[in-house]
């Protein structure tokens, strides 16, 4: 992976002429591309690690397993959110970790933990490393030093029982190993976030995430079975069954405890079967509203697609001119859509994964509760369209940056009654504090995954950069949204977690009492506060 | 709720003639009926509470919610498991609360924890009092006497918000009598445990409840939406959101705490359509494997009924004879079974229930895996049969134990893969500990639910009770299925769970680790250890 930026650095997404003239058009932004800098021109402090404790780490790990040079310390320094982005095409990301582990067994990570409680050293857990809320961040706490804990090694397939269909792995697995290994015996897992292609298993466990396939597939916590995870007071394992009412689910711990309680080392998972028909479509709406409608009872009714997403108004216009592949609606197509007074409608995605003819029952319901609220079916292309770019758009992100855009994404979830207003009020949130940086930009949202009571909400922004401070203009905009969300009884991330961006919100979110609950199970697992230090509980 | 066991006192069952020789000819109990003692007869120890104390309760409460007559107190003394059931009979309740307290708002019942802690006094969470594993026993722990805190005055609808499908209700709630308000409205909750008619909702929360229709609507677990409750340490809240992704799921920390942490007060639940068909049916397999085969492919292939059940071989034999409906298929239709090699099969419950059309491609397509197993459809006389009776067991125990009858039941679950093996080990533990005993019974058990990656077992035994050792003869049965659950890695209670009569399993459940972290949960909102004691981590 790219050290500044997104993915593997033989591809990339280059902005073509038509989008980059929009964007100019719409934002203005400073003409001269603003290129990451050299490797070379990276500044990086010194390791604070002394050469007696880096000696006392590498007789643990073996000299293989613990590395400190330039490089590998730089692509440890930061996730791939948009001020860690920011930070390093500058060639300053703040901070970088004094070591990098990569432990090769339960073993040596159980006896990593205690060293590096001994010697008083804060740990990172770092799976794919493509946190975008700062998960990874190498914070050391009241630690002298700081290691992150490559998990990359700890990748094994441990069992497959296909009669039962689960699958047990090393927490380091990434999900497209997974996918690549049980694709021969067709089986899924079915969990496809846009980092699809760098993300570790156990990262997905550790921030409660969602793919873009959850609504089908069910969110990641739904898949877990069974974990295991080291922490500096000992190993808990919840073991895997498929069902218990033996006390509090502690899967629910250890699942979105972004290791600040310790390392998930191994996890059992849930299989399905690989969908014998996938049908991906798109559907217009008059206007969000309806759309909303449709959405609505379509999960309500049991009939929702597995892929689920529901632009508003300014993301249809801003997907329509953006799209890296000529357009989700052919032009021919958009003059069809405002004949039909879809002109300024809303774009659907919905799609359908399964078996034939129960995905054939569902789709024809689904698309008979679309057309009562308005919905205008244009075939299947936007449908393929999406899913070719499915995991393109953080390589887009980054081509953004070099034309001195502002982009950035943020996500909410709210019942079905609040969730219009919710969207007003933070599509309001977002336009105000880019105005009163003097940077007004475009505010898009779509609904990512729809549930039977309530949705998701993943809004856009793109603005021009304000140059030489862009970090207060993200947070000028991270505090609005973060407010009202909170503000408005919604919760302050769906599916990104809470890393160190959302931290401040955590009181808010679960209470003084559920805070309280957090720091408890911290002193217990984790005493001497080596875990993660600065995220989630702050 | 009669005070020495089930159900309203104007009704119950009697065994038909022919259900009585059945259990005569096969367990030989002793010929004299022994029903239980008159109330007069109840042994029952004077109130621990000092007069002072009993009034600055009062004070609190108010004298109509705060109670220590003998009614009223015996009524409190146990849940309704075996051993309960055998002490209350005899007269003997094992303790009884010194007092009940019917607190009628969260403030009164904030308040209320925080005096008992002043006073060190335990308090014990009532909701419906149908605990199987002694969940509501009326133990004081350290303390000087012990409260019985029922919920049942709490039990207003908060809030029905049918947009978003959900409901808000007062943890006193029965599940019967939502059911009722919702009916009106084409709505339903979908959970029907065996104690539907007196459970509660905050009870079926507490206890991390499945219902016989789980397979379909989903654990209770899968219902909450938020919830609200009161701890020693102030209120801990789990806002109700769709989903969201901000650290560890903290319903699922109240979920199943069995009031050791707190006391639920308030829940908002998911509700569903009231469904538009609902089909029951029967069918027979040759034998258990077989059945097994089909149920595992219907839940792998996403056809599962809403209501899955697989009778074994024994149990089976066991249902036709005892049903108290003459029989869950006529004695005609059993000629018929004989006749195609089913005389000694299995039986299954199969009940679709949902929209229409999806509740007949479910329906053609799980039929299609039954056959392809063997499975013969025998009508829906079976499944109406099942559904008439399905609150029943509760009421026959009673008329059991008044025949002399030591009857049982005990619930696990595991993967599919090692199902068999442990439907083999725990019947054969049952079997073996009541021959150790002499008394010899009958050991029979079905697959109540099903999940994808694997089933619950529920065993229920039969046998001439051990007069004058009743308990002991349970305990011999408990301690050797406990075992054998635990020495296969299945969980030592899929739906009934832990309680008191469970928790020396917990460690073998949870681990060490896991059992530290249930403990620092308790030392953080229930310091005092006022909760509940000697339930769930003992």
């Amino acid at each position: 992976m790219r050290w500044w930026g997104w993915g593997d650095p033989r591809h990339g997404v280059t902005l073509e002429s038509g989008a980059l003239e929009f964007l100019r058009g719409e934002l203005e932004p400073d003409a001269a591309p603003r290129p990451p800098v050299a490797l070379e021109r990276v500044r990086l402090d010194r390791s604070a690690l002394q050469p007696h404790t880096l000696a006392e780490l590498r007789d643990l790990l073996g000299a293989e397993r613990l590395r400190d040079d330039r490089l590998d310390r730089i692509a440890h320094a930061a996730g791939k959110g948009y001020p860690d982005l920011v930070r390093l095409r500058r060639g300053e990301p703040q901070g970088a970790p004094d070591a990098i582990a990569y432990p090769g067994s339960r073993e040596q990570l159980q006896a990593l933990l205690a060293l590096c409680v001994k010697l008083s050293i804060a740990i990172v857990p770092f799976g794919g490393g493509t946190s975008v809320v700062g998960g990874v961040a190498p914070l050391r706490g009241e630690h002298q030093a700081v290691v992150a804990l490559d998990l990359t090694r700890l990748s094994e397939l441990v069992a497959l029982d296909e009669r039962s269909r689960t699958v047990t792995v090393g927490a380091g697995m990434r999900a497209a190993e997974l996918e690549r290994l049980l694709a021969p015996r067709s089986l899924t897992l079915g969990h496809f976030p846009q980092s699809f292609e760098y993300v570790t298993l156990g990262g997905c466990a550790a921030t409660r995430s969602a793919g873009q396939a959850s609504t089908g597939y069910g969110r990641f916590e739904r898949m877990v079975l069974g974990l295991r995870m080291c922490t500096p007071a000992g190993e808990l394992i919840s073991t895997a069954v498929p069902a218990s009412a033996a006390g509090p689910d502690l899967r629910a711990l250890i699942v979105g405890s972004e290791g600040t309680l310790g390392v998930i080392e191994q996890l059992t998972l849930r299989l399905r079967p690989a969908p014998e028909a996938q049908v991906y479509e798109g559907a217009f709406f008059e206007d969000f509203q309806q759309g909303v409608q449709a959405m609505r009872e379509m999960a309500q009714e049991g009939v929702a697609p597995d892929v689920a997403r529901l632009s508003d108004e300014s993301e249809t216009r801003m997907s329509l001119e953006l799209s890296s592949h000529g357009g989700l609606v052919q032009r021919a197509g958009r003059a069809y859509l405002s004949a039909r007074g879809m002109g300024n409608g809303c774009l659907s995605i919905l799609g359908f994964e399964g078996e034939q003819t129960e995905v054939a029952l569902r789709r024809s319901r689904a698309r008979s509760i679309a057309r009562r609220h308005g919905g205008l079916f244009v075939g299947q292309s936007p449908g393929r369209t999406w899913r070719a770019a499915r995991f393109a758009a953080p390589y887009l992100r980054d081509e953004l940056l070099t034309h001195g855009v502002f982009v950035e994404t943020l996500e909410t979830a709210t019942s079905w009654s609040a969730l219009s207003e919710l969207h007003r009020i933070v599509g309001r949130a977002v336009a105000g504090a880019l105005a009163g940086l003097g940077t007004p930009g475009i505010v898009g949202c779509h609904i990512s995954h729809v549930y039977e009571t309530g949705a998701s909400l993943y809004f856009t922004l793109l603005a021009p950069q304000l140059a030489g401070r862009e970090i207060e203009q993200w947070q000028a905009v991270k505090q609005a949204t973060g407010e009202a969300i909170c503000a408005h009884g919604a919760t302050i991330t769906h599916h990104h977690a809470v890393g160190r961006d959302h931290s401040r919100w955590m009181e808010r979110e679960i209470g003084s009492q559920g805070l309280a609950v957090l720091r408890a199970l911290k002193r217990e697992l984790d005493p001497a506060s080596i875990m993660n230090p600065g995220k989630l509980i702050g």
